[in-house]
C-alpha cells in the first residue's frame, strides 16, 4: 500500500470510513469537527497531511446542508496544509435529483454542489450510483462512478425467486430496471405516474406484465419511502406478489422506514453508502461496499484500471 | 425591438436564420466565411458588432466537427470585434449523446464541447431539446432550454388519429413518450432492446398494448434511422397498423431518408433545427420553429419570461 | 427609483428585507423556498428575473449552514434565470471569525465562504461589519462595507451617560473600541484575556482606568453572550458602575439573552442586521438599519457615492 | 526509460508516432478512435492510462477541423480516465496564421485554438517551428518549441550547393533566411510582394543579388505551393539557377505537389511533422524529425535541458 | 458625448490625457497618486466611478516596473469601488519585446503582463503600434490596436523628399518598412545585421539600393538610439544621403536623445504616445495622436467601428 | 535531502538566500537578472528547472516595485522551463499594509499582488509576519506563515532586563503585544494614536504602567521610524526607561537608521527578512531566520509538520 496515503471521515459515515481502513490496513486519519454555539463548524486536522494523498469520506445524507459545509470546510483545511491531492469519497451524492430545470426559474443545485466542491479544492471526486449519470460531466475533475448493481445482482442471485419481475418504478427510471432484467434475464415492468409536485406521486397504470410474479422494483435511492408503497400497491393490486426493494442509496427520511415495514413488503436491499441513523427493523438488509472502495481507492493511489471493478458496465 | 441586435448564420441552418429574421424584422448579418485551401476556416463580419447583443445561429449538425470549429471562430471574432454579449442559437446541440462515461476511459464529449464554446466566448446559449436535460447544467453561462414538443402535439391532434398508442423506442427515452401520452391521453408503449455497440440495436420484446393500434413513435433525433425502421418493423409483427414517426432534430445521416420510406411508415414529422441537405420525400414534414425562437430572442432582449412560451413544461 | 430592480429574501431576515422595500417603494420579490423531507432545499422564483438587478437578502446567522446552502442555490436559480447582476445583501457576514489560521492545519472559513458564494455567480456583496475588514479583500468582486458605528453613535449620544469609558473586551478589537472613543471623546480601557480554547475566554487583567466609571462596552458581536459577562463582572471587581453593551450583531446563540439579563448589565444595544428569533427583553434595544441598506441599493443601482454614508470612516 | 509514459497517436500523423515509439523502444498505446454516421468522433482508450504520463501525438494538417476535435475528444477522455498528465505532440500547429488581427473583426484563432486545448486539459505542448513564434505566449502551460531548422542545415550542407544565395519569399519571414544565411554563411535576398487577399500573393521586386546563383527558398510551411512556384519563377526571370525549396511542414494542399513538380525547382525538401497523404515525387525529401522528438519526451519525463537540443538557438 | 464617462491619467503621461480630454470635452478625474517612504504607491479616486466607464491612460514608458504597478493599483482600486468597465489606454506598451522565447529558459514577460493586467480587472485595451501584433492574442479581453502609421505617412507625404528609400533596421522589421514603402510608392531597403546580445547589433550589409537616396528609416520604437546610429552610419559609408528617422513611440532611454543628435540624422519623428521627459532639441518633430485616441474612446463608448480610423490596414 | 530542489534568489535579499543554502548544503542557483536601459528587466535562468522543485527567495522591500515585477518575471520563466512546483520564499511581504479599504475607493492592493503572483504562476507562499494575518486567505495557493517571535522572545529572555514592559505602538497592533507579554509574564501597555494620514501619527495618551520601566516595543514593522520615535518620547516623558525596539522586518525607510540613534533608544532588534541595504550602526542586532526558513524548505519538500517550527503559536 502507498505509504502517502491518509484517510479521514466527515459526520456523515464514520463508520464505512472505519471500514474502509479495514480493508486497507489503514488507522483512520484524526481529525476535530465541532460545532460551536453559534452553528459554525471548526475543523482542524489533528495530523500532519503536508504531501498525502487525502481522502475524505462524507456522504451527503442528513442532514444534507451541514454535511456539505462540513466537507467544504474539511476540504479548504486539508488544502491549507499543503495536501497533495484532495480526493472525495462521497458514496451518496445529494441534491443529485436537482440536475436539470424541469421548471423555470430553478436552480441546478447538483451542478452548483460539483462546481463549490471543486471551488473549495477537491482534485477527485469517488461516488456510487449517481441519480443521473451526466452529473460526472458536471464536474472537470475526474469523478469516479462506482456502482453497487453487481453486488445487489450477487444478493438477489442467491435467493432463488421464483416469477421475478424487475418493476421500474417510473418511466424516468426503466433503464436502470431493464438493466438489471437484462443481466438476470428477468422479465420487466414500468408503473407510469404522475409527479403533481415534488413529494407526491399517483400512479395511474403499469405496462408490462405482474400477475402472480413477485416484483423486484428497483430505485437508485429511497427518501420517504412514499413513492414505493404506492408502487407495493398498485402491484397487488394487479395481482402480484409481496414485493422486494432494492436501492443503493437508503436515505430513509422521515418516517421511512416504518412505512416500508408495509405486509407487502419482504424485504428492503440497501447498501451502505448512508449510514442508518435510526434502528433497523428485520425486513432491512444492508450490503457493503467497503470492499469496493477499498479496492478503488488501492487502484487510484498505486495505478490499474477502475473499469476491472465492474462486471455490468 | 431592441436595436442593439444582430444576428448572424454559422453554415449549418442559414435557411432557420433567415425566418428568424423574417420574424424579427431584422436582416441577416453580413460575415464572410471561407475556408482556405488547408481546410482552416477564415471568418470576419462585415458589419460592425460593436457594442451589439450577437446571435450567432448555428446547428453542430453535418459536419459536425467542422461546423463546431466554425462556431468558436465566429465567437471568438465577435468577442475581438467588442460585441456586448454573445449569444449562441444551437438549435441542435451535437455531441449531446456522448453526455456520460457508458464504458471506462471515455469523454463527456458534450461537457467538452459546453467547455469549449464557454472559453471561446460565449454569454448565453439558446437550444431545443437535448438528449439529456442535464446537459443544461453542463454550462455556468445561462441556458434557455426550449422545446418543440408543443408544435409536435399542435400537429397530431389536429390529424385525428384513430387508436393511437405513443411509442417509446427504447427505455432510456421512456420519460419524453409518457409526458406526450399523458399531455395527449393516450395510451403507451416501450420496446425493450440491447444496444451491442454504437450504431447498432436489437428489439426484445415491447411492454405495452400495441395490437390493432396506430403507433406513434416519438424520439429527440432521427440519426440513421436504423433503429426506428427495426421498431416499426417489430411493431408490425406484433400486429400494430403503420407508424407515424415524431422526432425534434432530422439529422438523417447516411441513408437515414431513404430508409424512413419504409411501406410501414406514413409520416415521419420533424422540425426545421436541422437544415434538410438532400431532396425531401412526400412523407417528409418540417414544422418550422422560427416564431418560437423569434419570440426567445426577444424575451432575452426585451425581457419577460422564457416560461411563457411553453404549454408541456 | 430604477425599474429593473427586484429584492428577494432568504429565510434568516424577511422582516428586515420587508423594512428595506417599504423604504425603496418596492414589493418584496415572490420566490418559493422549501426544504425537503430529505433536508435538501428547493428554490423557485415566482416572478421573472430576466434583466433585472437581483437583490438577495440573507445573512448567515441561525442555522448557518442550512441558511449559506441556501443563499447558494438562490444565486444558482437567479443566474440560470438570467438575472442581470446578482447583488447580495449580507448583513451579517458568518464564519468572519475563522479568517486567519490561528492553529495549524486549520481552515479559513471566511475565504471559502467567499470564495463559493462569487463561484455560484454573485457579483457584489453589501455587508455591515465584518469581523475583520481584510475580509474585504477575499472577494474579487465588489464589496461595498457598511458600518452601523453612526447609528450607535447617534444612539449613545443621545443618553447623555455620566463618566462613561469605552471598553475593550480583548486586546485584538482594541483599534474599534478606540475609534469610538475617539469619535465621542471618552476615555478607554483594554480587558486582558487568554482564549485557552475556542469557546472560553479567562480575563486577567484591565489596562485604562474604569473605578466610578460606567462602561461601554463595544464588539463586533454577541455571540454566546459568555465573555461579556466575565468583562462585566470584572469591570464590576474594579469599581465600575453597571454596563451598557453595544454590538452591531446581536446573534445570541445558546442562552445568551438570558445570560445578559444580568443585574450588572443595564442595556443591550443591536442592529437589525440579524433577525431575533426569541422573545426580546426590556434591556434589549434594536437600532434598524433598513434605511442605511436602502440608500446603499439606490447608490448601487443609480450612481453615486456610497461615501456620502458614513461619518465615521 | 521512465515507466509511467504512455505515447497515443490522433489520425493525423500514424507514422510518426510509430517512429517515436522505436526511438523510445515502448509500443504505441492502443486508443479506438471511430466516426459516427453522424460525423461524431468517438474515442476510447483501450488500456489504462491511469498515472501515466500520457503523450497524444497530432498535427493539425487535413482535415484540420477534424483533427483538432477530434484531439479535443482524446484529451478529454484522457483527463476523465486520470491520466497524471497529458503532453501534446503537435509537431505541426494549424491555424498558426490567423495569429493577429490584420483586418478589423478577425478572429484570432490561433489564440483560440490554444485555449481549447487548455480548457479540455492538456499540461503541455510541444511543437516544431511555429509560424510566429510569440504563439508560444498564447498559453499558460509549458511549451517546448523545437526547430527543423538543424535539421535542414545539415542536410544543405551535405549538397556541397555551388553559388547559393538563401531566398526569403516574403519581407515578412526575413528574419528566418537570415538566420539561416548566417549560420551556413551564404547570401540572402528577399522577394517584395502584396497580398492582395488571402490565398493570392504578387511579386514586385527583389532586393539582394540573386543573378547566377542556386536560391534556397526557405519557408515554415509550404501550403499550395503557389506563392512558391511565383517566387521560383521571378528569380528564374531574374538570372538565378533552379531553385531548392526548404521548408518544415509540407501541408501540400490542394494541387500543391502536382505544382511543385515544376521544371525551375530541383527539390523539394520537408520533415514528417505532417504525414504525407498522397504520392511522394522524386523531387521530394522528408527528413524525419522522429528522434529529435523522442529525445524532448526522454527530457520532459526524465529531466534534463530541452536546449541541449539545439545548434541554431 | 456618453456622460457615464470619466478619464484617469497614470504617471506616465498625464500630458497626453490632458489633451485627450481637451477633444472630448471632459476634465480629467481627480485621483491621488503618491509615494509612500517605502516606496509602496498608494492610489484613491476623488470622485466617485461608481457605473463610470473609467478610461486609464498609461504607457509603460520609464520607470517602468513603478508604472506597471501603479497602473495594477489603480485597476484594482477602480474595480473595488464599482466602476462599470475599466479600459486601458496604453499608448506605449513595455515589455512588448520580450514577446517570444527566444533563448531557453527566458519568460515571455509581454504575456505576463496582459495576464496581470487582467487579472487586476481590466476590461479592454487600447494600445498602439504592438512591438508584435500577435501580442493582441496574449489578451482575452478585446484589444484595440490602433496605428501611428497614417500620421506618420501623412507627415513624410508633405515634406516632398527627393530621391526617398524606406530602410528597415533590420529583417525582423521588414514588415512593416515594406509597408510604409509601398504606401508612400518608395524603394526599399534592408540592413542584416546580428544582435550577440540583448542591447547590442553589429550591421554586416545592406540589401536594396541605398546610394544617392535619402533613406527614411522606420521603427516602432527608439529605446536606445544605438542601432539608429549604427544604421545611419552604415547607409552613409554606401553613399546615402542624411536621414530622417521615423517611430512610433519615443522611450529614449540612456542618452539616446543626445546620442541622435547626429550629424547624418536631419529629423527624428515620434508621436506622442510617451511622454518626453527632458528636453526636446531641434531635431526632434512629435506628431499627437490624442485625436486619434480621442475618436477610438468615443467610437467605443458610443458604438461604431474603429475600422474607420485607419487608412493603412 | 531532496535532489529535485533548487534555489534561486532574486534582487532583494541574496545574503539571506545564500545562507538558506548553507544550512541546506546546496549551491544557489544560478540565474541572470539584468535591467536593460529601457528600465525593463530580463531574467534567465542558467541552468535547468525542469522537474525541479523551484524555490524563489525574494522580499519586497526596497525598491518594491521593481523588485515585485522582477518576482513575477522570474515566476513565469521558471514556468516556461517546466519547473515542477514554484515556492516563493518572501520573507517580507510589501504592501501588506494596503489590506483593507480604509476610505472610499481605495485599492485592496495586498491582495492584489497575491493575485498577481498566483497568475504568473507561484505554487506556494512561504512567508514571515504577516501584518495582518488575514492575509494568507488573501491566496487560494497554500501559505506556509512563519513567525519570528520564538528568535525574539529567545533573544530577550537572554537579556534579563529589570521591569520590563511590553509596549503596543498603538491598539490596532495590541494583539501581538498581548501575546509576547502573556509568553514573557510581563506587563503591558498600549499607546492611543490617531493617523491623520498615512505617514503621520500623533500619540494622544497611554494605558498601563509605564513609570519606572523598561519599554520592549513591539512591532511588525519598522518603516520610516517616525512612529517609534513618537513613542519613546511619549513614555519617556511618562517618567519610563529608555527603550527597546523589536520588530521582525527592517524596511529603514528614508533616514529610519539615522533616527533611531535616539539617546532613548538603547536597541533595535530586527530580523534579517530584509537585507540592510546601508551601514548598520551599533545599536541594531540583526536575528537571522535562515535555520527556521531552511527547516521550513525541508519540511515543505520532504513532508512533515510545520507546526512544529513554532513555539508560540
Amino acid at each position: 500500500m502507498n505509504e502517502m496515503l491518509k484517510i479521514f471521515a466527515g459526520s456523515s459515515n464514520k463508520p464505512l470510513a472505519e471500514r474502509l481502513c479495514e480493508h486497507l490496513q489503514l488507522s483512520l486519519g484524526k481529525v476535530t469537527i465541532e460545532t460551536m454555539e453559534s452553528g459554525e463548524i471548526y475543523v482542524s486536522y489533528q495530523e500532519t497531511v503536508r504531501g498525502y494523498d487525502v481522502f475524505i469520506v462524507q456522504s451527503l445524507s442528513h442532514p444534507v446542508n451541514e454535511l456539505l459545509v462540513e466537507l467544504l470546510i474539511m476540504i479548504d483545511a486539508a488544502k491549507r496544509a499543503s495536501a497533495k491531492t484532495i480526493n472525495i469519497i462521497m458514496p451518496y451524492y445529494g441534491y443529485a435529483r436537482q440536475e436539470r430545470k424541469s421548471a423555470p426559474r430553478e436552480p441546478i443545485s447538483a451542478k452548483m454542489v460539483a462546481d463549490i466542491i471543486t471551488t473549495a479544492g477537491a482534485d477527485r471526486i469517488i461516488t456510487v450510483d449517481l441519480h443521473a449519470a451526466p452529473i460526472q460531466g458536471f464536474f472537470k475533475i475526474p469523478v469516479d462512478h462506482l456502482t453497487a448493481l453487481d453486488s445487489i445482482i450477487d444478493y438477489l442471485q442467491k435467493k432463488n425467486i421464483a416469477h421475478p419481475v424487475v418493476v421500474s418504478p417510473d418511466a424516468g427510471r426503466a433503464k436502470t430496471a431493464e438493466k438489471l432484467a437484462d443481466l438476470l434475464d428477468w422479465p420487466f415492468a414500468i408503473m407510469i405516474k404522475n409527479r403533481p409536485n415534488h413529494n407526491q406521486t399517483e400512479i395511474t397504470h403499469i405496462i408490462g406484465e405482474v400477475e402472480g410474479k413477485t416484483p423486484i422494483i428497483i430505485e437508485d435511492l429511497i427518501d420517504t419511502g412514499g413513492t414505493i408503497v404506492n408502487v407495493v400497491e398498485a402491484l397487488k393490486k394487479r395481482g402480484a406478489n409481496d414485493a422486494l426493494i432494492c436501492a443503493t442509496h437508503g436515505l430513509f427520511s422521515d418516517q421511512a422506514l416504518t412505512r416500508l415495514q408495509h405486509p407487502n413488503i419482504t424485504e428492503i436491499v440497501v447498501t451502505d453508502t448512508i449510514a442508518l441513523d435510526q434502528p433497523a427493523h428485520d425486513k432491512l438488509v444492508i450490503l457493503s461496499l467497503a470492499s469496493l472502495l477499498a479496492t478503488a481507492i488501492e487502484i487510484i493511489t498505486n495505478g490499474g484500471s477502475i473499469a476491472t471493478l465492474f462486471k455490468t458496465e
